[in-house]
C-alpha cells in the first residue's frame, strides 16, 4: 500500500525541473537508494541488471580485440601515486587515505585507486622485459573511488563501478591504433546497444586527462541540451613508462620504453540512458540493453483461463530469445501499465478476455505508445520485429534531437546568445591557446567537450580571440 | 628467453615442501603477480579467468534460485560497524580504516567493508516495509579488505574478490530454508564444476561467524591432508533486524521484524583447485572450470600443412563448442607440452606430419598423461567424451584421497597419535563444550571443522572429557 502511494505520486515533469525529474526517475524506477554513506548509492536489483548488460556487452566487444581481464588491488600506496607529476596533482586532491589497519597506523598512508594507471604500471615493471612480452592488453572490472563535493546517482558519486583497460606496446603507432580502437569500441557501444549517438573527438590539453599526451572522447547530448562526455581513451606515449622505469629489450637488441593507453567507461552511461531516453512516464530503455524487454500484463486475470493464457505468452516469448515476465500480481491493470512504463520495459503485452476470445493480443510501445493487434500465432515473430524498430527508431530520435540542439556560431556575441538561451551543443572555431577556453567559460559558461574528428572550417578565426584558428570545437554546458 | 629460463627451473616437489610447491605453482601458472601493496596481489589473465569462470557458474545457479544482484558501497562508517555488538567485536580489529577524503579529516571514519552485512542492514531497514517487500534475495560481486597479518595468495589476503549474498526473511523457516539452499547451491557447485567433495556441516560455535546465530560450512579437504572452509552461509535469526530496526507490517497487520541469512564464496576456491588437483608438473584444471579446455599442439610445424591442419583442428573443436586454443608460437613442442601441463590445461592435442599422412591425432590427458590416437574425424567427439571422463574421474580421485586421509578416534590418545603423524580429517565425539575444543587446540593442533549433517555414533563420550557426546564433529589443522 505505502509503495502503490508513492508511484501514483506524479513523478515531476521534465519541463519544468529536469534535474527533479532525474531524481524522481532513479528513485521510482528502483534504479538506486541512498545510504548512510555520504555522497555513494545502493545501485538496487533494476539499476544493477542494466549494468550487466553493459558489462556483457561491452566484455564481449573488448574480448574480441583480445583484452584480456585482471584484477589489481583498490590501494595505491602514496609513494607510487606520486611517482608521475601531472597524474598526481590531477588525483591527490580526491581521492580517500587509508590511514590505519586494524589497530595500527600504516607506516605510509594508502589512497583507494581512483584509477589504477599507476598499479598497471608498477606491476608492467616487474612484468614486461622483452618485446616477446608486449603488448599488454589488460582491463579490470571494479570500482574506484573520488571524494566529490557535490554528487548525484550515477553521473557523480564518490565510489562509482567502471571498467578500465591499460595497455603497453612496443611502439607509439601501436598504442596510437589501440587508443583509437577502444574509442571506436566505445562509440559503437553507445550508439548500437544503448541508442545514444555521439561526438568522437579529441579533448584540449585543458579538459584531458591528467598525465595523458593525449585523450579521446565521445560526447553525448542529454535531453535537456547538456552534454555527458561518455567515455575517454587516453594516449600516455612514454610518460608513464619512464616515470615508473618500464623498460623491454627490443628485436634489435636495444632497451626501450613502451608506450601506453588507458581507457574506461562508468555506471555514468545508466545516466545517460535516462537521460538521452527518459519521459515524463518514467524511463525508457532500448530494447538491446533493457533487463526485461517485455512484460505481459493480464486484463481481467481472474476470468478462468486468462492467467493460463498469459503463462503461455509468456513461454512462448521466452523461448524465442526474448528476456519477458508476467505480472500476475493483484494490482490493477492499469497500475501494472504505470509500473511497466515508470521501468522503461520496452513493450507491454495486454491480454484479456476478448483477445484470447479472438486469439489476438494487444502489444504497446513503452516510446511511441503505439499500439500493435496481433494474431498469438504470429506474437514472437511481431515482438521481435518491434523491438528492432524500436532500437532503432530511439537512434535515429536521439540523433534528431542532439542535431536539433547543436548550433554554429562564428562570432562571439552570436556565440553568447547561443550559450545564454539554447542548450545544446555550439560548434565555433578555435585558436588553441587556453586563455580563450577559459574566457569562454568565465563569459559563456560553457568548456570545450572536443575536437571532433569530422573537422569543419566555419570561419578562419578564432570565436573569442579572432586569431587564425586551428579546431574546430564543441562547446558546452557538462555533467 | 629470461621466460624460458624461469620455466624449465623445476618447481618445487610437492612432497618435498608443499607450501613452496603452491608458491611456485601460482607463480609460475601465471595466476598472480605480488604487488608494492603488502598482502595484495595481481590476480593476472590466467588466474582472473577461472574467477570468471566461478562467477558465471555460481551466479547462473544463483539466479535459477531467485537470486538479484546489487551493489552497496565499499565503506562503512564506523557508528554503523558498531551497531552489531558480536559483529563488530570479530571485525573492528581487522579493518583498514579511512581517515581522510581529499586534503580534509573526515567527520566519521569509514573502514572498508570486511563483510556488508551492516550496509544491507541499513539499506533494508529503509526499503522494507510491508510483508509485500518480502523476501529480499540480494547478492553483490565485490572485493573486501581484511587486515591480515600473514597472507598467502588466494587463500588469505588483506583484499580478495568474492561473493556476498544477503537475505530478509518474513519467517524464520524461510531463513532457514534459504541458508541451507544455499549451503547446497556451494556444495553441488564445488563438486559438479570444480570437481571438489566437501563435508556439509554446521559450525561450533566457537567457530561461527560474528552475529550469527548458525553457521554452516562445506569443508574441503586439499591433498596435504590440511582442511580448507570453501563457503558459508549465516543463519541470524532476527539479531540483525533488532540491532537495525528492520521492521515490517505482516498480513495479520502486526509490527514484525524479519529474519535474515547470508552467505558467501571466495577468490580461495582457486587455491582449493590447486591444493585438492595439482601435481609436480603443475597445476591441474577441471574441464569445466578451465578456461582453456584443449591446447593443439603441432609438431614439427615448419613442415608444409601443418599449421594448417592445426587450425583446422582447433576451428572444429571450437565450433563443437569447446574452450580450444593452437599454440603456434615459435617454441619447441617440448617446452609447449611443459607449458601447457604448468597452465593445467585438460587436454593436449599433438599433431605432426606422420599423424596428418595417418589421419589421425594424439590427445594426452593432463592428469593421467594417459594418450589416445583418434581419427581425426572422431576427435571433436572423442575430446566432449575425454573432458566429461577427466572431470568424472578427477571428482573420484579426490574424493577417494579424501576418504584415505578420513580417519576416526574414540580414545583421545588415538586422536592426538592420528592428529600428530596423519594430515587429514579425524572424527570423534564431542560433548558441546567450548573448554573441550580449546584443549584440543592446544593439545592435538586441531581445530572443529563442523559437525557433519551426517551424524554417527561413534562412541557416547567426549573424546576429551568423556562426558555424555552430543554431536560427531570433523577435525583437522585448516588454511
Amino acid at each position: 500500500m505505502a509503495k502503490e502511494k508513492k508511484l501514483v505520486e506524479a513523478i515531476t515533469s521534465m519541463d519544468e525541473d529536469f534535474a527533479q525529474w532525474y531524481t524522481d526517475v532513479v528513485k521510482k524506477a528502483e534504479l538506486i537508494d541512498y545510504t548512510s554513506v555520504k555522497g555513494c548509492m545502493v545501485i538496487k536489483p533494476a539499476g544493477y541488471a542494466i549494468w550487466e548488460n553493459i558489462q556483457h556487452e561491452l566484455d564481449r566487444r573488448f574480448k574480441e580485440t583480445g583484452v584480456e581481464n585482471v584484477y589489481l588491488p583498490m590501494f595505491i600506496p602514496e609513494s607510487l601515486l606520486q611517482k608521475e607529476k601531472d597524474h598526481v596533482e590531477g588525483f591527490a586532491p580526491e581521492v580517500a587515505w587509508v590511514t590505519h589497519g586494524g589497530l595500527e597506523p600504516l607506516q605510509e598512508r594508502l589512497c583507494v585507486r581512483p584509477t589504477s594507471e599507476t598499479l598497471f604500471c608498477d606491476f608492467y615493471a616487474n612484468d614486461v622485459h622483452s618485446y616477446r612480452d608486449l603488448p599488454k592488453v589488460y582491463n579490470q572490472w571494479c570500482s574506484v573511488v573520488r571524494w566529490e563535493k557535490t554528487t548525484r546517482p550515477f553521473l557523480r558519486s564518490r565510489e562509482f563501478l567502471w571498467q578500465e583497460g591499460h595497455t603497453v606496446h612496443a611502439t607509439a603507432e601501436e598504442a596510437q591504433e589501440r587508443t583509437i580502437q577502444m574509442l571506436n569500441v566505445y562509440a559503437d557501444f553507445c550508439e548500437e546497444v544503448l541508442a545514444i549517438p555521439v561526438i568522437k573527438g579529441r579533448k584540449t590539453d585543458k579538459e584531458k586527462f591528467s598525465g595523458a599526451v593525449a585523450t579521446y572522447t565521445i560526447e553525448s547530448l542529454m535531453h535537456d541540451g547538456k552534454a555527458l562526455q561518455s567515455g575517454t581513451s587516453h594516449y600516455f606515449g612514454d610518460l608513464f613508462s619512464k616515470a615508473f622505469e618500464i623498460q623491454f629489450t627490443d628485436k634489435d637488441n636495444t632497451l626501450k620504453y613502451p608506450h601506453g593507453t588507458s581507457w574506461g567507461m562508468t555506471t555514468r552511461m545508466i545516466g545517460a540512458i535516462i537521460m538521452v531516453h527518459g519521459d515524463n512516464s518514467g524511463l525508457v530503455l532500448p530494447p538491446r540493453i533493457a533487463p526485461t524487454q517485455v512484460m505481459v500484463i493480464p486484463v481481467r486475470q481472474n476470468v478462468e483461463g486468462v492467467l493460463e493464457k498469459a503463462a503461455e505468452v509468456r513461454d512462448t516469448l521466452k523461448a524465442a530469445g526474448i528476456r519477458v515476465k508476467l505480472d500476475d500480481t493483484e494490482k490493477s491493470p492499469g497500475w501494472k501499465f504505470s509500473e511497466q512504463e515508470m521501468r522503461g520495459i520496452p513493450l507491454r503485452i495486454e491480454l484479456g478476455p476478448k483477445d484470447i476470445e479472438a486469439g489476438k493480443a494487444v502489444i504497446v510501445r513503452r516510446d511511441t505508445r503505439e499500439k500493435t493487434i496481433v494474431t498469438l500465432g504470429e506474437l514472437a515473430e511481431t515482438v521481435k520485429a518491434l523491438l528492432d524498430t524500436m532500437q532503432k527508431e530511439m537512434l535515429e530520435r536521439a540523433r534528431a534531437h542532439r542535431d536539433a540542439h547543436t548550433y554554429q556560431a562564428t562570432e562571439l556575441d552570436e556565440f553568447k546568445k547561443i550559450a545564454d538561451e539554447k542548450p545544446g551543443f555550439i560548434k565555433a572555431m578555435w585558436c588553441g591557446c587556453q586563455e580563450c577556453e577559459d574566457a569562454l567559460k568565465e563569459e559563456a559558461g560553457v568548456t570545450s567537450r572536443c575536437m571532433p574528428f569530422e573537422q569543419e572550417q566555419l570561419s578562419d578565426t578564432c570565436i573569442y580571440c579572432g586569431k587564425p584558428a586551428k579546431h574546430l570545437v564543441y562547446w558546452g554546458k557538462a555533467y
